[in-house]
C-alpha cells in the first residue's frame, strides 16, 4: 500500500481539535495550520463537537460533515470512543488515520480488547492506522507536522522512526539544539495496524532520505525485517537503536508496551547479517545522526587528525588506533614536507597534524590545502580547541567550505567560546562533534556495519511455523545419520547393533585407536553416564568397553553403539536451533573447554553463504588455535564453512527439525569428522 | 615543600606583562587584577621594560626593582632570556615562579638545552617552577587566576591537573556551560621541576578538593606515583585520562612533548592498584568531573530509575543491568504498592519507575517522596524527556531539593526546551547528564575504581634502578632451584647430570610416568629442540629418551637432564618482569592454547599482597576453567595465590632477578607444582 496519504495529504480532518491551549487537539491544529503556510496548499479541517472555530478555521461536529474528500484523520479522542470515530472514518472513505490516543495495548487487558477492536474496525473499513498511542507523523519535505510536539525539527535526509514517543521527543528537541535535520519522523506507537515494516518499505525509495533511524524494543517479524534491511542497507544506511536487550530492560519493554523484546544474541546476529549498524545508547544513536548530517553515510577508514591542541589530539590518536576497523594514515614524505613549509617549527607534520596553540585560521586553510590532496585519506577528523588566539568562526567556515573536497569531521572541544563556530557550522547545515570520541565511534560503527554487510537472499517468509505446540524427540541414529548424509555430512564410524558385530566393525573401520560409545534415546550425556570408553586397540579391549558400558546403564534401551576411529584434531561444535521470530538459527563455537568457560560462540540466522560461514568462525576470539599457533598448521576452515553451510541447508529444507547438535566436530588440517551428533 | 604561594600569594609580580591585549602578558594581567577585586587584597606589579604603567599599576623594569617582597613570579618573556629572568627573580629572594613561555624540551635539541639551563638556574636560586610551556594556575578559593585563559571557571571541589595545556582550556570552557566548578586547575607544561606528584602531595590535604582529575601522557615516577595514589585515594578519588595508549598516540606524545608515554599494561595495572579510576575519552573524563560536581565521590552500585519516558528508562535499564558493577534495586512490595496508590493506573511501578509523558513535577515529588525513604537503594537516576505537560523547571527544582535525602543524578534528555532547568541546576551548582549512558557510565567507572583498591604499603623507593646497561644471562639450573626453594618454591624434579644416575633418580623420584628434560643455556625452546620427552613408564623408556634428547642436540652444553613424575591439572604461567619505570611486575595466566591464543593474562606491580593475588587470578578470563566446569573440583587458588605473592616477594628482595618464568605450573585441587621454570 502507498503511505502517501501519511506523508503528503491534500487534506486533513483533525478529529478531537481543541481552542484549548493545554491540549493535544490544539497542539495538533496549531502544527498542521503551521505547515499549511510555509509548504504547499494543504486543506485543515477541525472535528469538534464544542467549538464552532478554531485557529480561524471552521470545525465540524463529525468528520461526515466535511463537504471535502480527506486523505487522512488525525485522532486525538477519548480511546473509548476510537472505534465509533474510525466507523465515521470509514463511511467517509478516508483510508489512511494517526491514532494519537493513549489507553490501549499500554493498559493491559481491557486495552487490548480495545485495540483489537479498533484494528477490526480499521480492516473492515480498509484503513490503514499510524498508533494508537504516537506522538504523529513529520515530514519536512512537504512541511507536514502531524504530531504533537512543541518544536518542528529542521529539514535534513535522516528518516527517523521510533516505538517510543518520549524518546521521540527528547531527540526532535535535541537535533534543533545540535544542528541536525530530519526527512521524516514517524512516532510508530503500538504498531496496531501499520509497523515499522510498512514504513521501512517506504522509505526505501525515499528520495528525501539518505539514512534511516529506528527505535526498536519489539520485532514481530524478524525474518522478514531482515530480508527488507538488507536490500536497504545497499543503498542506505540504517541505525537500530536495540531496547531490552538485558533482563531488566526487556521487563521494562513488557511493562510499558505489552511486548516481548527479541532475544537478544538472535537480534544481533539479524542485525549483523543485513548490514544494519546497531547501537546500545542514545548518545550513539543521535551521534550516527550526526555523522550523517554531515553527509557521511558511507564507511571512511582512513584518517587524518588536524588539530590546534596536542592532549585531544592524542587521545583522538589513541581512540583511532584502537578502533575496531579504523586507522591513521601514515603520511607520505612528500606531505610531510609540503606540511612543514607552511607550518611553524614547532608543529608536528606526522598524523595527528598539530598545527599549534596559537594557530589562526589562515594555519588551519595551509593545512587543510595540503590534506584534501592526500590521495590516502579518507576523511579529517578536525580537533579544535579555544586557545587565546584561535578564530573559532573563521575556522568552522573553513571546514564547510572544504567539506566539498573531503569529508571533514569538527570536534570543536569546549563551552561558550566555541558557540559562534557551532551556530556557523548549523547555519551551513553541519554539526558539530563535543568530543574526539563520540565522532570517532560513530565512524567505528558505520564501518563496522558495513564490513558484516554479507547477507544471502533469504526467503522472506518463515520456515514453517513453529513449534511451540509439538512434542520435541530425539532422532533415531539411523535416521539421523541417514538425513546428515543427505546433506554431505558423514558421521564418524559404524553403528553395531549386537556385540557379535563388534569383529566386524573394527575390520571395517580401519587403523584404531578406537571409541565405543552407546547410543540411546535413554543415555544423553554420554560420558556421565560412562558410555563412551576412549583409546581401545583391539578387539578385547572394545569388547571389556562393551561390557563396562552396558553395566553401567543396564536400563538403558540401545539403539546400538558406536564404533569410531579416534581423531585428533581442533574439538569445535556446531548448532542449529529455532527461534520463534528467526526460525532456524546456527551456531558455531570452540568445542570443550572453550565454550563452558569462555561462551566463544557465533551465532547467525539461516541460511547463511559460505562468506558468512566463514566470517562466524573469523568471530570466535579463540580463533588463532584453529588458524594454527606457533607455526603448527591451521585446520581446513573451509571444509569447517561448508559444513555450517550443510547444516545451514538441512535446517532450511526440513521445518521439522527444530534442533542440530554436532559435538564435538574435529576439525584437521585436511577436513573435518563429526563425531557425535543430535537431532530433535 | 610547601606550594602555598602558587596558590595562594600575596604579592605576585608579572614579568613580560603588557598592555596590548592580543599578548599573553596581557591576559596575564587581566585576569590576576581581576581576582583581586573579588578576592583578598593581594598585590600585582607588573615587569615591562618598555610600559610605565598597566592597567592603572606601576610597572617596573626589573622585578629587582620592585620595593616589595615577592611570593611568586609569573614570566611570560622569550624563551630564550628565561633563565636570566630567572637570576633575578633568585636575586630578589623569590621561590615560587611560573614559567608560561614556551620554547624549551617540546621543539627539540635546542630546547632541551634551555630548559636544561632554566632547571640548572633554579635549582642554584632555589626556586620552584611550574612549566615551562604552560597555561598557568587558577584557584577559585583563593580567587587567584594566574593563567592566561579567557575565562575564570566557576568555583567547585574539583581539582584538576593537565600536562595538555589546550585540553586544559577546552575543559575549563565546557565547565562553564556545563555547570562543573574546580577548586584549583594547574596546567603542568613541560614539568622541568614540578610534577603532577607535588600538586598530588599538595591536594591530598587540600580541604578545598573533595576530587581530583589528571590529564597524564607521561609519568615519570611510576612507583612513587602509585603509592601516592593509593593513598589518596583512599579519602578522596582520582580519575586518570591516560593519553599514548596505543602505537599512534604515543608517537604523537612523543612527537609534542619530547616524552616517552608509560607502557600501558603495566601503567593500567599501576592505576588498578592504586584505586584511580582509569578513563580513556575526553568524554568519560568531563563525565567523571559531572558525577563530583554533583557530590558523588564514593561508589554507589544499587539505583532506581525514575523517568517520564518508557523508551529513554529501558535503554537505561539495559545499561545498568549490563554494566559491570551497578545493578536496578528490586523495588519491594510494600514501595510498589505505595507508588501505585499515587501514581496514574497506566505507570510502571517496578523499577524503571515510568510516571509517563503527562506527568506534571508533582508527580516525580510523589514518586521521590517514597524512593528516597527505600533503604536498599544507593541513587536515583533521573531522567526527564521533554512532553508536552512536562514542568522542566519544577523538575529540576526537586532534583536539587531532594539530593540532601539522596544522590539524584539528572537525565534531562532534549534540546532548546530543557535549557531552563538546566540553568536552575546549574544555579544550585549542580549540572545535567546528557544521557543515560553518560551517567550510567561514569559511575561504573566509579564503583569500578573503588572496588579495584588493594594496594599493600609499597617502598616509595624503586628496587635498585634497573637494568639497561647490564648483561643478561639465564640463572643456571642448581642456582635457580635453590634461589626458588629460599622462598617456598619448589621445582618438580631430580637433575641428573649423567645417565648413569637415571636408575637412582627414579627410586627417588616414586611413581612414573615420567618426563626428560634436557637442561642446558643453549636450549630455550625444549620442546622445539625435541629436548623434552614425556610419558615414560620405566628405566628403559628414559634412557631411550635420554639417548633421543642427545642426538637431536649433539651441540648443547648440558646441566644435565630433570627427570618429572608427570603431573595432571591445569595449566597455568606465572611471571615476573621487571620494568624501567615501575620495577618488578607479575604476570598470571592460562597456560598453553589460553595464553597464546587469547592472550589471556592479568598483571601487576610487585609486591602483591594474596588479595591482589586473588583478584589477579579472578581477572582471567577463563577463570571458570580454573573453578571446575560441570561438577569438576576446582584447582586450589588459594595455592597458586601463595605461589604469585612468593614471586612477589623473590622479585622486590633480589633487584638482580630481572625475569622470571615460571612456565607451565600445573595447579590442581590439592596444590600447585612448578613443572619449568627460567631465572634471568
Amino acid at each position: 500500500m502507498s503511505l502517501q496519504n501519511f506523508f503528503n495529504p491534500r487534506s486533513i480532518a483533525i478529529i478531537g481539535a481543541s481552542a484549548d491551549r493545554n491540549k493535544v487537539g490544539y497542539a495538533l491544529m496549531a502544527n498542521l495550520v503551521a505547515g499549511k503556510k510555509n509548504g504547499r496548499k494543504r486543506d485543515i479541517y477541525p472535528v469538534s463537537i464544542s467549538e464552532k472555530e478554531i485557529l480561524g478555521l471552521k470545525a465540524y461536529p463529525s468528520v461526515r460533515d466535511i463537504p471535502d474528500k480527506i486523505d487522512l484523520a488525525v485522532i486525538a479522542v477519548r480511546a473509548d470512543i476510537v472505534p465509533a470515530i474510525l466507523k465515521e472514518c470509514g463511511e467517509k472513505k478516508i483510508d489512511s488515520a494517526i491514532i494519537i490516543s493513549a489507553g490501549f495495548r499500554e493498559i493491559g487487558k481491557e486495552g487490548i480488547k480495545l485495540e483489537d477492536k479498533v484494528i477490526h474496525v480499521a480492516e473492515e473499513n480498509g484503513i490503514a492506522i499510524l498508533g494508537p498511542n504516537c506522538l504523529g507523523i513529520i515530514d519536512t519535505v512537504t512541511d507536514l507536522n502531524a504530531s504533537f510536539g512543541a518544536r518542528k525539527p529542521r529539514r535534513g535526509k535522516i528518516a527517523f522512526l521510533s516505538q517510543s514517543g518520549a524518546l521521540g521527543t527528547s531527540i526532535l528537541d535535541l537535533s534543533i539544539k545540535e544542528g541536525v535535520g530530519f526527512s521524516k519522523f514517524v512516532s510508530l506507537g503500538n504498531e496496531a495496524s501499520l509497523t515499522e515494516m510498512e514504513f521501512l518499505k517506504y522509505l526505501a525509495d525515499d528520495d528525501d532520505t539518505d539514512a534511516i533511524l529506528i527505535y526498536l524494543e519489539k520485532l514481530s517479524k524478524g525474518r522478514e525485517f531482515m530480508h527488507l534491511a538488507a536490500e536497504i542497507t545497499r543503498k542506505k544506511p540504517i541505525v537500530v537503536l536495540k531496547a531490552g536487550r538485558s533482563t531488566r530492560g526487556a521487563a521494562a519493554v513488557m511493562s510499558h508496551t505489552g511486548s516481548l523484546a527479541p532475544d537478544n544474541s538472535i537480534f544481533s546476529a539479524d542485525l549483523k547479517q543485513s548490514g544494519v549498524v546497531a547501537v546500545e545508547s542514545i548518545r550513539e544513536f543521535f551521534d550516527m545522526a550526526k555523522l550523517f548530517q554531515l553527509g557521511i553515510t558511507q564507511p571512511l577508514s582512513k584518517f587524518v587528525i588536524l588539530t590546534n591542541g596536542g592532549g585531544p589530539s592524542v587521545v583522538a590518536a589513541d581512540l583511532v588506533d584502537l578502533s575496531k576497523s579504523l586507522s591513521l594514515v601514515k603520511l607520505s614524505a612528500a606531505t610531510q614536507n609540503a606540511l612543514r613549509k607552511v607550518l611553524p617549527p614547532m608543529a608536528a607534520v606526522g598524523n595527528p597534524v598539530d598545527i599549534i596553540g596559537d594557530a589562526l585560521s589562515a594555519r588551519y586553510k595551509a593545512a587543510l590545502d595540503i590534506l584534501v590532496a592526500d590521495k590516502h585519506t579518507d576523511g579529517i577528523i578536525l580537533i579544535l580547541t579555544p586557545q587565546m588566539m584561535t578564530e573559532v568562526e573563521a575556522t568552522a567556515k573553513l571546514v564547510s567550505e572544504y567539506r566539498s573536497k573531503m569529508p571533514i569531521i569538527p570536534v570543536f572541544l569546549g563551552g561558550p567560546t566555541i558557540e559562534g563556530g557551532l551556530a556557523y557550522l548549523h547555519s551551513k547545515d553541519m554539526t558539530n562533534f563535543d568530543f574526539p570520541v563520540d565522532a570517532i565511534e560513530a565512524l567505528d560503527g558505520l564501518a563496522l556495519g558495513a564490513k558484516k554487510h554479507d547477507v544471502q537472499k533469504v526467503p522472506t517468509k518463515l520456515p514453517a511455523k513453529s513449534s511451540a505446540g509439538r512434542a520435541s524427540k530425539m532422532m533415531e541414529f539411523e535416521m539421523m545419520k541417514k538425513l546428515l548424509g543427505d546433506y554431505g555430512v558423514s558421521l564418524s564410524g559404524i553403528l553395531v547393533k549386537g556385540r557379535v558385530g563388534l569383529a566386524d566393525a573394527i575390520t571395517k573401520s580401519g587403523k584404531g585407536p578406537f571409541a565405543l560409545k552407546a547410543i540411546s534415546a535413554d543415555i544423553v550425556h554420554k560420558t556421565d553416564k560412562g558410555a563412551v570408553q576412549l583409546n581401545l586397540k583391539d578387539l578385547k579391549d572394545i569388547e571389556t568397553a562393551w561390557d563396562k558400558i552396558m553395566s553401567k546403564n543396564p536400563d538403558a534401551k540401545l539403539e546400538g553403539m558406536l564404533l569410531q576411529p579416534m581423531v585428533s584434531g581442533k574439538e569445535v561444535i556446531i548448532g542449529m536451533k529455532e527461534d520463534l521470530a528467526f526460525g532456524p538459527t546456527i551456531l558455531f563455537g570452540l568445542g570443550g573447554i572453550f565454550t563452558e568457560a569462555l561462551k566463544d560462540t557465533s551465532l547467525r540466522i539461516a541460511p547463511i553463504s559460505k562468506a558468512t560461514a566463514l566470517e562466524m568462525i573469523g568471530e570466535i576470539k579463540g580463533i588463532d588455535i584453529l588458524r594454527g599457533l606457533r607455526g603448527e598448521k591451521g585446520v581446513d576452515l573451509g571444509a569447517l564453512a561448508d559444513l555450517l553451510v550443510k547444516i545451514s541447508k538441512l535446517s532450511m529444507d526440513h521445518p521439522e527439525v527444530r534442533e542440530i547438535d554436532l559435538n564435538p566436530v574435529m576439525a584437521t588440517e585436511n577436513g573435518v569428522v563429526v563425531v557425535d551428533a543430535r537431532v530433535i
